[in-house]
């Protein structure tokens, strides 16, 4: 057997306790499987006595983790820091630097950085993995750099926030208003004291661009996500949505299109059909389409302490058993610039509700802007009889371009008979 | 650029073709995945003149496989041949002790010889590889040995053959019984000529029986899986478990109990909120329970040319790019014997119908029987009313044991009220 694999960790919250309590755990099926051990030897965190539920005594302290990362006795670095820049962004440099391998969940750090630091790992011959970045403990950037890598892929979109499809199934399951769930998922720990990285999407977004530059072999391009979070879906549209045989799921969804490569996250009404639609709760779910394989679904938890740890220790039994990928599957030198679609040129179906004035010829005004956009109708709800107050119009219109669609509700919006600004949710085919 | 990973193809059906095509078109990305070109140099087929859509010219063509597997310029043989003995072990057998690495779609060779053509790869230090082997398309060999490596796993379960799950969905969908669907299958090539192999749960029990043993790190034992086909299923049954808020699903199972390892293969009731539950058609999905990653599913297509030529090619990239695992995940030598749990021990929960005389007393009978037996009734449908004709009575009983179960179905059967032998069909909590 050989030497073990020397691991130091830059961060204890819960995921870096975690990876520790699996190290311990499960250190004898681990060493078979990597033919040595695994073995943490430093440590580095804010607060060296906080009770984390598992011992540090074997674990050499650095007060100082820039220290920590160069220490001669060590193989690989796990940044669980977390941020886009500043100490993690940091620390992972002079980590590859000293060729060191680095492992990381940090999901902004490689939407933002991760192009630049593969090239630097890839001079140095090391890792830069990070499957604990998108999707927590489902593995799929293993299934997208390896077992998916006879294929040319087209398509990848999936559930990558927990925490608004925790707030999206319990708005529907229980009737209540987004606001409403949101402190509930706050109490429960499912959603952040200040939620807004999760619920206005960003975080999806960071996920979605890492996953499109792995599809497509493209530079990570997180700038060029279009970004609409959850916030104005309410309990009548999720009700609308089941009625038209659809659910509501934040999806992030990135295509290669011929304008370009298409990344986009906000709400979207899925067919119940589509296997996506039973992803539920904190469930994450990624879907892949292959031009040999067809489509492939992953699921799991997308967060927690033991996904998102057993996602980690798996980069760290890639590095013991010796095998490395490039971190986006292809050689960074070989990796494309990223062409943005523009999303006004996106094509879709749409839903709109509208708030109308109960009144004749109300309708009459709303075709005719449709008419004059070309854009074509498929279906109409219109529900309930209130003269001269408010009642819900729901539509749901054909194939058309994005552009068309904002130019068209922008005039709707303007019709005085229509009382509040129109909500829009893209209806995906899948 | 380092050299090509060369490779010799033994058959040429669809699989093979599809191999080829792969490889072909989508050159320019593997090359740039893998650091280096894959290249076919030689195949060997029954037939050589047959018009398999792909050019077999720019390679050797051996009519003897044998001869092709030990050729110099081979690195890598695929033995798309298929049967569990044969040629087909005599290949993989004679390519692995000349030093060339094998690949393989053959789940019978696996699952009867897995043990021991692993135990004499590793010898040689090449790769038993058969991604192919088990749920086609879906990486999930690669999950659960690389993916979910920080785990340990308890149980493995999954949709593992399409031919079963098309019937069964078809059935539900159509209200027609299982020969006819079936021989609409034959007629849409979903199901072969001769349907035992899939429909008798041979074909899931050889894939389950591959899945256990990367899953528990035990010797492959195919002879210990208790398999039952879905040939008994009918579209009462189908009927009922809809309204019993279930979906009948032929499912392979793997546990690790405290009695031993439990394999079975049968028709499952699963309830509707189970993902599983809305896996249909031709599609496969395997579930792996991890102690710290929790649950994850992996859904695709199981079966054809693409999806399975997609997964041959993902086992010839790892092995280009020099990234190698013991076959079933840790080295032969640590694999342990495949302790089997009976099946007279399994413990759960079950579905019975029966048909009945329907007369006063008769239920009485029935639960006499039962609680002879100790058996704890959850439910019970007796519906419409035909006095002195035969009529379905639905029992769902409590978690029992499979040997009180079948006691009690015997004694139960033998009843002058009860018409038809009783039909029991196993339900899974998930």
């Amino acid at each position: 057997m050989s030497e073990p694999l020397k691991v130091a960790i830059a961060g204890l919250g819960t995921v870096g306790a975690g990876v520790i309590k699996i190290l311990n755990d499960n250190a004898d099926v681990l060493s078979k499987r990597c033919g040595r051990s695994i073995q943490v030897v430093a440590v580095s965190a804010r607060n060296r006595n906080q009770d984390r539920g598992v011992s540090l005594d074997d674990f050499a302290w650095y007060d100082d983790a820039t220290e920590m990362v160069v220490a001669k006795d060590v193989d690989v670095v796990l940044e669980l820091i977390g941020g886009s820049d500043g100490i993690a962004k940091a620390l992972c440099e002079k980590a590859i630097a000293n060729g060191k391998h680095v492992v990381t969940a940090n999901k902004a750090l490689i939407a933002h950085h991760g192009s630049a630091l593969g090239a630097a790992a890839e001079t140095k011959n090391v890792a830069l993995s990070y499957e604990a970045a998108v999707a927590g403990g489902i593995p799929i950037i293993k299934a997208m750099r390896e077992g998916l890598a006879a294929n040319g892929i087209k398509r990848v979109y999936g559930i990558l926030n927990g925490t608004c499809n925790y707030i999206l199934t319990a708005m529907r399951e229980t009737g209540r208003e987004f606001e409403d769930v949101l402190k509930e998922a706050q109490e429960l720990g499912y959603a952040e004291a200040d939620p807004s990285f999760d619920v206005d999407g960003v975080d999806a977004a960071h996920k979605l661009a890492i996953l499109a530059s792995v599809a497509f072999g493209r530079k990570v391009d997180f700038d060029s996500v279009n970004v609409e979070g959850i916030r104005h879906v309410s309990f009548q549209d999720i009700q609308f949505a089941t009625e038209l045989g659809y659910r509501i799921k934040l999806l992030g969804i990135a295509t290669e299109t011929a304008n370009g490569i298409e990344q986009r996250v906000h709400p979207c009404m899925v067919p119940l059909s589509a296997s996506i639609a039973a992803v539920e709760d904190v469930f994450n779910a990624v879907v892949v389409d292959g031009d040999f394989v067809d489509t492939t679904m992953y699921e799991g938890r997308g967060a927690g302490e033991g996904p998102t740890a057993s996602a980690v220790v798996a980069d760290l039994v890639d590095i013991a058993r010796g095998n490395l990928v490039p971190a986006f599957g292809i050689p960074t030198s070989d990796l494309m610039d990223s062409v943005p679609a523009s999303m006004a040129g996106h094509r879709g179906a749409y839903y709109v509700r509208l708030m109308v004035v109960d009144k004749p010829g109300v309708f009459a005004e709303i075709a005719t802007i449709l008419q004059d956009n070309s854009v074509s109708m498929e279906s109409v709800i219109q529900r309930g009889r209130s003269p001269g107050e408010a009642v819900p119009v729901v539509l749901t219109l054909h194939d058309t371009t994005e552009a068309a669609m904002l130019k068209t509700l922008e005039t709707i919006g303007q019709l005085q008979t229509v009382l509040e600004p129109p909500r829009m949710i893209r209806i995906e085919s899948l």
